[in-house]
């Protein structure tokens, strides 16, 4: 589907009119929940989970058939700076491993049951290094956004946003910083495994960037063209065309979370589509996480991305939606209330 | 399969001669992980849970294709004392809506890709109330072992077990009280939702029940026999036949870690081919767990018991066995290592 915006305006523009829940459907869901076979409030989580599906999906008794998942990869300047302990050549090739099918997020994908997509957002041209200028024009931000927004399919039922991009939670990581302050080394982590040498890079260069675009980091949408990347901004992309089409979204890790932030600053409440899948292993996400008021459905110490954690929680939801729609009410089976 | 034993003396044999991990697929699928397409490590929990299912399957590139759910149900004596927020012919209730299709063990089972057995327990003769008397004889007690034991499908590559019987959150709770010290109010929960006269109940109940049988508690499978009831000693029976089958186990919440916790006492390492599916809600299950030394895979707020939660971290280990299975190598993919 062709996205609605051309600018940076009007994405903000869209971010402001987007639907809100179903708030009778939420309220079937909660009163169908409150007649099932089991003592109030046994399923925990689960419960919120399947009513919060319910009202996004706009039928309290819904059914998960068609989860998507999209990779999205990029490259980024900023690895010039030496903060990935992998070399840039990594991204292309992984995005080979994903289209052949090797990679964890196809067997998580597969298992399931989602439909996997990957982009692969012109790799052969790094965004430029936030260090020296603001790593995409306008034009690039926008075209990245617009990659994610038309890449959801309308009939999909969940959606899960990964990524892949040698470098991006540095990048990641300054965004959190602009968006919810601290500095460098609140927000760095290891990545796919920095030393401590390297995550002092990261921190500094971190910073580095801050102070070159620190004017204009009160506008969560430059803090995304500014310190993002093609695939952060495609992520966002994909985030609010999901709400658009009110498909509930499963947040990944670290990265996935800084891209769907940026969304969260611009718009209050553009997140309430979205739950967190996880909480990665990666330094900072328990931080951003809380910034972004999302508890983890998962806490498995994953640090891979690709938007592996938020498959992993399909699982979960899909199980908490099995409950609220497939269980007997008391009075349909016969059962004594307590 | 017929169980092996006729006595509980002749069950604590069976206990102390169970196979081991194959250490070989053990160390076949740690070789294998370390050379998938990820950095190292970036699976987390996964990569432990998948290597561990490996050696215990006996196979270093295993799959997960045929999971059994098994629920046992159990009457309890002391239900006259009080100790439950819903009455004991719920138990046979729930059991139809088991064997319906209608309760969150059926929807989560199927979800999961599990079939699910279910096995009512002399629902007409409850156990005696543990306060007057031991809660099964011998020949109880084994015949629910054995029960449990024979249950488990040789042809199943995973196996949850899970129960339904009023008032066994106190069985299970007095278990835990025998097994690992401590008075009634320490282990004492809610259950199904006692209020705070009930939860005052079930803790002095315990105390009467731990203060009768104090002479014989230095033995675990006495605890089972005097404290326990028969879908605890089904639960014990079927966790013991999937290891002499080398089928991996998740461990559901409070009451099945209290009756796999009996096993655990009577024979160190008798749960190593178990992992804790989720942290239940349920008053004392965390500190079950830690007594156990497992570390939950969920923690959702779940306090339902019939396996539910561990039906849901089946979820989990197929992912993360897909992944160690089904990913190509840095050398099959292309890919360059850090």
């Amino acid at each position: 589907m062709t996205a609605p915006f051309s600018t940076l305006n009007e994405f903000r523009a869209v971010l402001a009119r987007q639907p809100g829940i179903d708030t009778a459907a939420e309220a079937g869901a909660q009163e169908r929940n409150g007649q099932l076979t089991k003592p109030p409030g046994a399923l925990g989580r689960l419960e919120d989970l399947a009513i919060w599906y319910a009202g996004w999906r706009g039928n309290p008794r819904p059914s998960i058939e068609a989860p998507q998942v999209i990779v999205f990869a990029g490259n980024h300047g900023v690895c010039a700076r030496g903060v990935s302990a992998f070399p840039a050549e990594v991204t292309v090739q992984m995005v080979a491993n994903f289209k052949a099918g090797g990679a964890a997020i196809n067997q998580l994908s597969k298992a399931f049951g989602a439909k996997m997509d990957v982009y692969a957002l012109d790799l052969d041209t790094p965004t430029q290094d936030f260090t020296a200028d603001a790593a995409m024009t306008e034009a690039e931000c926008v075209a990245a956004l617009a990659t994610g927004w038309s890449s959801v399919d309308p009939k999909a039922d969940l959606l899960v946003t990964g990524e892949m991009g040698i470098g991006n939670t540095t990048s990641a990581a300054a965004m959190a910083a602009a968006l919810f302050g601290g500095a460098g080394a609140d927000w760095a982590g290891r990545g796919t495994g920095v030393d401590d040498a390297g995550l002092a890079r990261k921190a500094k260069v971190i910073d580095e960037g801050l102070a070159l675009h620190n004017a204009a980091l009160s506008d969560p949408l430059e803090v995304l063209r500014r310190l993002g990347g093609r695939e952060l901004a495609a992520m966002a992309g994909a985030i609010a065309a999901a709400r658009a089409h009110r498909i509930p979204v499963i947040l990944d890790g670290f990265i996935c979370s800084a891209a769907a932030a940026a969304l969260a600053k611009a718009q209050a409440g553009a997140l309430d589509h979205a739950v967190a899948g996880h909480q990665s292993a990666e330094g900072a996400h328990a931080r951003l996480l809380d910034a972004l008021g999302k508890a983890p459905l998962l806490q498995l110490g994953l640090r891979l991305g690709e938007g592996s954690g938020a498959a992993l929680a399909i699982g979960v939801l899909k199980g908490a939606v099995a409950c609220l729609s497939g269980m007997a009410t008391f009075a349909e089976a016969g059962v004594s209330e307590g």
